[in-house]
């Protein structure tokens, strides 16, 4: 059996115990692109838990050397496990296409996402249209297709729920130039970078889309990631504590979010990774009642949502 | 502390560590909506997990109770139980905001949703529009809104996940009129039936949306209800096993399910709940590729995915 196994979005205890039964089991155990996610978790704390080691796999692995990771799960179990859900990112089609032509029986594992999760901003998922990604711009490189899938969804007055990019392996110009696999730090998109790249989109497309004063925008981090609470009965799996509370939600027009003077964007906006929700226009007053509560200037907020977004506030 | 804590999606297996080790904290615990879901699950089953007594709270209770389950959750722990994500049907926005004007401090513990795990069909996420309900049609009550928005999608070329409705605590006309307390059997709308509104709504809008056909849709089932693999280790929490494989995924023209003759219905389509995606004309060649696996008339499906979705099939 193949399993592809999502973790959740926080740390180790977000696993469900179907996954963590399924990994016990297994006789290989893959991690994909661990670098971009569950930072602050050692894995050392997921082998413990697993009590299994583990194999990194980056994405680059898992779709170009599939038949490794597959390599015997016709007779054994095999599982490749994935920060939040299998299917948040990617279908990982390529790699259950490939089993499925080897005869190899697949499962999927489901958890947690930042899809859902969101909901945590408290807009319904309903008023929901597509899910974009942004990434780095360069200075030779700025794709934009990303503008007309949030114009589509601004168009119907849907939320539009923003991923941030993430470069993990990645070269210099030297290093590849040379040859040489040395690779950079990881690097996460902040919340103020993306605000600047969807304002320079904006000012070259002109479509008025986004309006840095009237757009009322939703920043998310980390979001599940509380302190675990210390567990009642005797605790048999010895899980270890996470206690950083490392969910920041942070709301207020585009303006709003760029204001935050720089030494101040850690403490406001959190650790990556970082998503952002662009709102649409359909706001219920329910959902701009409790995104309120997250806003940095609560004044603007009720007043752009009010008058803007057509919200009824009494 | 309040807590709402997602049981995604098939049994109680599915729950995540952390959602485990906060019941386990809680003075008191609410399951809620229980008929509707985890259907095959006895409530001792999920008892003997948790180690808790367990407290049904239909969704009426919690938005109109909403002081007492939140009462004493400011020196105590307390959870709400919610099957999928806490997100998923709904923001619970009522909950959490009376708890926040009591001063009650909240945490929401995320878990998997029909809203991610609907990539279990091989269509990306990236390619859903907004999600729409679909309601039992009555002979005096055919709302038709859904409509509006699967036809918002499908202008984009977008999939729509259509969740099909459940009724539980309905009561007969007879005991309405007479007060009297008494429920039907709960109901949950199957796949032909679902088809059949669809049809009976774009007869009668005539917008062109849908056409029996050429529409393409997946019907799912259940998605994740694999039976769990025994433990390989020390079995400390002594989960039982859950062996019938429930998961069922069925895709085809709008036509082609329908056709299915009623006795194969329940083979075919798998037990409540289920859900219906509506394929948009964006679909990439990986995706028809993947669910054509699922279908009943792999001819007809490749035909359409080709011929009508312009699917490049070598």
């Amino acid at each position: 059996m193949f399993y592809i196994i999502g973790l959740g979005l926080s740390d180790e205890s977000d696993i469900s115990l179907r996954g963590l039964r399924a990994i016990q089991r297994c006789t290989r155990v893959y991690l994909e692109s661990y670098t971009s996610i569950l930072m602050d978790v050692p894995l050392s704390r997921l082998e413990s838990l697993y009590q299994k080691p583990l194999i990194l796999a980056d994405r680059e692995t898992v779709e170009s050397n599939a038949d490794d990771i597959l390599s015997g799960a016709d007779t054994q179990d095999v599982a490749l496990l994935i920060v939040g859900d299998p299917f948040g990112a990617t279908t990982h089609a390529d790699i259950l296409l490939r089993a499925r032509k080897l005869n190899i029986p697949t499962r999927i594992i489901h958890n947690a996402s930042i899809l859902t999760a969101v909901g945590a901003a408290g807009l319904q998922l309903y008023n929901f249209g597509q899910t974009v990604s942004l990434v780095f711009f360069t200075p030779t490189w700025q794709p934009d297709s990303f503008y007309d899938r949030i114009t589509e969804n601004a168009r119907l007055g849907l939320h539009t729920l923003v991923l941030l990019d993430i470069k993990v392996k990645e070269q210099s110009e030297e290093n590849l130039a040379r040859g040489r696999k040395i690779y950079e730090p990881p690097r996460y998109m902040s919340v103020p970078t993306a605000i600047a790249q969807l304002a320079e989109v904006e000012e070259t497309r002109k479509e008025g889309t986004l309006d840095l004063k009237t757009t009322l925008v939703i920043a998310l981090s980390r979001v599940g990631g509380h302190p675990q609470p210390p567990s009642a009965t005797a605790d048999t799996q010895n899980l270890p504590l996470h206690n950083e509370d490392n969910e920041h939600i942070v709301s207020g027009t585009l303006h709003d979010l760029l204001s935050i003077p720089q030494d101040r964007h850690a403490p406001t906006f959190g650790k990556p990774l970082h998503s952002l929700v662009i709102v649409g226009k359909r706001m219920h007053i329910l959902e701009a009642e409790f995104a309120e509560a997250f806003s940095v200037d609560k004044e603007n907020w009720r007043r752009v949502a009010k008058d803007v977004y057509g919200c009824a506030y009494e």
